[in-house]
């Protein structure tokens, strides 16, 4: 077998065999391929695709190049949650502790923000002392002792996925549902899960533009998590708007500590609780959704969930005087109001315009070796479907980069559009797909 | 503008503009859009393809890589001939002095034999001393006192497609007619010509294997060369089976000079006689076809091909001793006759096989850094449509890997088809096309 042959194959568009996938990544991993070979096989598979047998048998040769967390001592049904990505998608930071609390371990390993969309990581390290970069033995430690653990890839989980990410990024071959689905699979297989809960995010703010392509892409995870025998559910819900009011790392951070104190806003929290009710049920801590969500709110409101999320912080290093008091945390220099210079109602949001506006204020990046600032974002106050007067307030930004104000408002104002009649409500949860 | 962008429009089927072929050209060969951006590019547009307008672009961009040899203080109309490669083609060595000694300036940049084809470099380096490896300043100097320059690709000329070729040799992505046409068209431009004549070869044994795709690519080259002011001309002919009776490099240049002694065999003649003629009317030496031929075939038998041929051989450092005593040279250690098993008449020549079975014997090579012996390779007794008797010598393997001759021997037999019944005659020249 060479390295021509398998990527000739999938240029004539030919199924790839499990042994020619195998051998390609791992002839990658040890140097006898090199990355203008993986690129052109890339392109190759973006343009011709892939069935769901070879996206089967790349996630294996994915986690094939590195380790397996083993979690079988840990007790329980272990199960995480994954979303495809957006802007405003704060979930995990409050699911994760109000499942853990209820009785499911939850080990999760999450990544950064790319682009227009923000990662798990950023948030959890806006609070002073919080740390993610965990070896394998402490994430154990803490899953055995917390039922929780808030980690990021280390180099020994799917090492292939991170090379070959870092090449995808660069050669316009990062949207494409094989690649993807090996690539959120492989991590999430190998972090030794037994049940994962997905969210693929649709719509202008998502990666997958249309719910028929994130349908296509969950129904893509679902069977691939089938052939490694774990249970999958997963959520179609919309990135037409931000979910919840706030962007940016440290102001999402207050906006999950809202939640966790049972307030946060009405969409952040349905998400939430239809997530986490998914995992509570898949790990046997429920016995259906109503049950689910009935137990979620009891821990919500009783403090066993933010409980949780302060033991977690402080196992992880945080100082959680940050959490008790948020006050306490530095703003960013420089905050502006947008204010609306129409009367009518909100009917659409650029969702991944408004990503983008939050990294240039400074709460993202475009690169993945960019740094980025805790304190800057948006707060908006009024959504889609909202009635606003000329002179109303439509968001504030939160930045330290006061040179871009300007741009960024200009940038905002064009992502947010009113109209004169009232619009009907998008879909917030569209549909449920799974395995069981 | 960015790599990023540049592939994503090839990757979604757009036209790329003659501003993103000229920045991604040069960007790469500057070094900041790297080797893996590149093989990403060329398998979109090997997958996508490019229209003439974009090739055109391309071709520019690859000249403006490099330097242009200016030939117009020569005078007359400098033409040269391009072949797409094929098993057993030896005409440039015939023609180049032909056309030369009837007053046309042949300026020639030739390459070397890669997989089942050969090329004229590795031909001309098999009489001892000859050397192509030559300055431009040289090769101008030999033109202008011979009109006649026989070299090999030079640092300066097109460097861009020298990186390019390495790279796609090795991802798949060769045979696609915009790369293959900007790789032919902008090192033709480049060595300074004003006319060209092209052999695209279409069957078995060239890398268009239906005559419908090399039309195509004939008249993409002949489109392209019309945007650079070039006349050109371009005749389809037949690789379905070897041109002429002789494969292999020294084997190659005796029956280059049977040729120029006026003898040679017949399917070798008829292609040089009219791609000669072609670049004699080009060139104004002829006042059409059969002017053009009568001037061949009398510089032929009275040996005026034939000096001009010693008279550049010597210039380019050859011993002519061995074109004058051809018997001087050394043979190859083992010969081996292939005898037929059945009686009948030969119907089918796999010529890529009958390449690659050359290749096997030393003639060729697999990869760019192989070196080459100059004595193996195969004389064929018989062709297609001959009759043959069990037992007649249908060809002899030359070769000094006496190891290999029981299998390259199996592989020569089974490329060679023999019927019952005589099959029609295949046709050698199917079309000629041009811009005139």
């Amino acid at each position: 077998m060479t390295p021509y042959e398998v990527i000739s194959h999938k240029r004539d568009g030919k199924n790839l065999t499990p042994e020619e996938i195998r051998y390609f990544i791992s002839a990658f991993m040890n140097g006898e391929i090199t990355d203008y070979q993986m690129t052109a096989l890339l392109m190759a598979i973006y343009l011709r695709g892939m069935d769901y047998r070879e996206t089967s048998a790349l996630t294996n040769a994915y986690i094939q190049s590195g380790v397996c967390i083993d979690l079988t001592d840990i007790p329980g049904i272990k199960v995480d949650k994954h979303s495809t990505g957006g802007v405003g998608d704060k979930v995990s930071l409050i699911l994760a502790p109000l499942v853990a609390c209820l009785g499911v371990p939850v080990p999760m390993v999450s990544g950064r923000g790319l682009g227009h969309s923000g990662g798990t990581l950023d948030k959890l390290e806006s609070i002073p002392g919080f740390k993610t970069n965990l070896s394998i033995d402490k994430f154990r430690e803490l899953l055995r002792e917390y039922g929780l653990g808030l980690i990021g890839q280390t180099r020994e989980l799917v090492p292939a996925d991170k090379r070959i990410y870092a090449l995808r990024d660069v050669t316009a071959t990062v949207d494409c549902i094989p690649l993807i689905a090996a690539s959120i699979m492989s991590k999430k297989i190998a972090e030794g899960i037994d049940a994962l809960v997905l969210d693929v995010k649709f719509g202008n703010g998502a990666f997958m533009k249309n719910p028929e392509d994130a349908e296509r892409l969950a129904n893509t995870l679902i069977q691939i998590g089938g052939d490694f025998g774990k249970k999958i559910v997963a959520s179609l819900t919309s990135m037409e708007q931000p979910l919840g009011n706030y962007i940016g790392n440290w102001l999402e951070v207050l906006e999950s500590l809202a939640c966790l104190n049972g307030e946060g806003p009405e969409d952040l929290l349905e998400v939430t609780l239809n997530l986490a009710g998914h995992m509570l049920i898949l790990g046997g801590a429920a016995k259906d959704m109503s049950d689910a969500k009935r137990q979620c709110m009891a821990a919500l409101k009783d403090g066993r969930a933010m409980e949780k999320f302060m033991q977690i912080a402080h196992a992880q290093g945080a100082d959680v005087s940050f959490l008790e008091h948020p006050e306490k945390y530095l703003q960013a220099k420089e905050t502006q109001e947008l204010k609306s210079d129409k009367t009518g109602f909100i009917s659409h949001m650029d969702t991944y315009e408004i990503g983008m506006a939050s990294v240039n204020l400074g709460a993202g990046r475009l690169r993945a070796e960019d740094s980025v600032d805790p304190r800057a974002g948006i707060v908006l106050n009024k959504k889609i479907g909202d009635k606003v007067a000329a002179g109303d307030v439509l968001l504030t930004i939160h930045t330290n980069k006061p040179e871009r104000v300007k741009t960024v408002l200009q940038q905002l104002r064009q992502a947010i559009k009113i109209v004169e009649t009232a619009p009907a409500a998008p879909p917030l949860i569209l549909k449920e797909l799974n395995t069981l």
